[in-house]
């Protein structure tokens, strides 16, 4: 099947440089760094139409559209982000920036650290969510733009729209906070060790300085993503698509693949780890389990630690989803209403899990769509 | 904290020999082996009163009292069975059995080969549910018990259980199907082989034949345990008893242990991988992946494939257990029905997931008391 890409749907990305030190918060600094990002839709001279998408684990810059008629798949969003569609590019213009730390464009572990010349690997500092927020409002400050009609994100994008409210509450209208958590719970957490003792036991990993040696910890990485694959899906949408369906009709007794399931684990594995730097997962992991605002700022209590928030919120969370289960999103609805925020929250009955976010549910865009649609610019 | 052994409690392995070749489900042969088991209690006369109790994955033949009086642990059921325990020893004499491909002293991959005087390594072949059964009623024959008063098992071993009922109808009167599942779901099965190929991408496997070596894959084990432990546990139990707790009270911004889960996983991972045979664990995980009686002999019907059975059932299962839901546990539960089986069940309210079927809940050790009180011997 040949792709035929409308040429309306190429985007650029770009690059900003910031000469001026980032302290982060466990206390070291990045001296000096590179964010990459896009833009699709128009500022409009006010600047009050920009949306600000934050991404996941896995995610970048590149939310939707195509860098080249060459390019087989879109961006990870495209389907909600775009003219017409539910994030609508004609009304506004949305904004990706891959984080520091991360492996597609901006500043990260396989860098040049200009000190030394040499990738930076396992002196790259632990980034935060926070760090992450005071990093894209700076981005903010350069695109001339003082306040977000909305900020977004789903997952661990979901968590740094969340942080969006309470670092700089001034600077968003709106805040769309999908399949999130306030927090990660000890299970998040203890999967998110497996992977990462996956990577940094992998002979290969040199302690996170492998890039001098052309080697790459590639088993451990490839475990860590066929490992979280299986939490982004429900039970229920791995058995109606695998269920115990054999690849070659009947039992080889052995370890190679015998079931369709394992066949696919294995192939998602695998492209992972040729495409993702280990290190980014390592450090993204690692600040999904630091994420906790009730802790930083509330005592352990959520409600106050949301107390500055002053924007609208739409949560959405999806019923199959165990890794961030709608309990979790309820949690934040409850914290926000403590506040006499403005909350839309939606349980979006799917089958897909965590996945589901960024899924064409039929549902879940409408709702998106007529949220988006009420924001004023 | 001494234990002081009470000299009746101590309990010593038996071997038996078996030089008559077995033909396994996979059409391999076994040509000899070794099966080591312990008896806890007095065979009768008319050796009406034996109890068969099958191991799960980890577990093996030391089910209850010590070996040793310097053991620092009794065998792992050993809050169930014994003198005066629900399982009473008094009463019955219950046997445990290391199943071959096992690592505690029946014939596994690390036994010597007689053929090669090597290790069996890579070429040990695959043994199956039914595999076990059948290797079962031979010891069964050589200790001359034509019939057992029950069977019993916790997951893997609730598997074997139910094939007993299957195999061999007349050869027991009860079956007790505890935490078990009539198969494994496509998420177990993902779980099972990301587990498998944390190991066999351990440079240290050798396509399973690192015996020669010195080395054994202890860095994929470890993850593989690790894996395990989240999914035997419940994510309230996780929550309740590490939380998001951190080990040194503050953040330190690395990948060493934070949080209280990461220690106790590496530990259990640690522990394990210094205790368990790598290829055991392969063998045993893709066992539980073939295990499927409603495919094997019902179309798919796992009805049709229990019409043999005319046991009496006792089946538990615990609300928490997410590897092994209680809504597996009830289909065995309808297809029993289905064929006018008697059947007992219940769902016991535990917050310790899988693990349950282990801790001496008051709830589950009354129900198996009980039940085992009115077993005629």
């Amino acid at each position: 099947m040949t792709v035929v890409i409308d040429p309306a749907s190429l985007v650029t990305p770009q690059t900003a440089r910031f000469d001026t030190p980032l302290s982060l918060q466990s206390g070291a600094q990045l001296p000096a760094y590179e964010l990459v990002y896009e833009m699709h839709g128009e500022l409009n001279a006010r600047a009050s139409n920009a949306i600000l998408v934050c991404h996941a684990l896995s995610g970048n810059h590149h939310i939707a559209g195509y860098h080249s008629p060459a390019d087989k798949k879109p961006g990870w969003w495209d389907n909600l982000i775009g003219p017409g569609k539910p994030v609508d590019t004609r009304k506004f213009c949305v904004i990706g920036v891959n984080n520091p730390g991360g492996c597609h464009g901006s500043t990260g572990p396989a860098s040049i650290d200009p000190v030394t010349g040499q990738p930076w690997g396992s002196r790259f500092p632990l980034v935060t969510v926070e760090d992450w927020v005071a990093v894209q409002a700076r981005l903010a400050d350069r695109l001339g733009i003082s306040q977000f009609a909305a900020v977004m994100g789903g997952s661990l994008g979901g968590m740094q729209a969340l942080q969006w409210s309470i670092s700089h509450p001034g600077r968003l209208r709106h805040c769309l906070v999908i399949a999130a958590a306030p927090r990660l719970t000890a299970q998040n957490i203890a999967f998110n060790d497996v992977a990462r003792q996956a990577i940094v036991t992998d002979p290969d990993f040199h302690g996170g300085d492998y890039y001098a040696r052309q080697v790459t910890p590639r088993r451990g990485l490839r475990l860590a993503r066929m490992l979280g694959h299986i939490t982004y899906l429900s039970d229920d949408v791995m058995g109606s698509k695998f269920g115990r369906i054999l690849r070659n009709g009947a039992f080889s007794y052995g370890y190679d693949v015998e079931f369709e399931i394992e066949s696919y684990l294995r192939y998602q594995g695998d492209k992972f780890a040729d495409s993702f730097d280990a290190n980014t997962y390592l450090l993204m992991t690692r600040a999904l389990d630091y994420f906790d605002p009730a802790h930083r700022l509330g005592g352990g209590d959520l409600s106050r630690a949301l107390t500055a928030a002053v924007a609208d919120f739409l949560v959405i969370s999806f019923t199959t989803d165990w890794r961030f289960a709608p309990q979790r999103s309820r949690e934040i609805v409850h914290a926000l209403l403590d506040n006499g925020r403005n909350v839309s929250y939606a349980e979006i009955d799917s089958a897909h899990g965590h996945d589901a976010f960024l899924m064409p549910d039929a549902h879940y865009h409408a709702l998106v769509r007529a949220y988006m649609d009420r924001i004023d610019v």
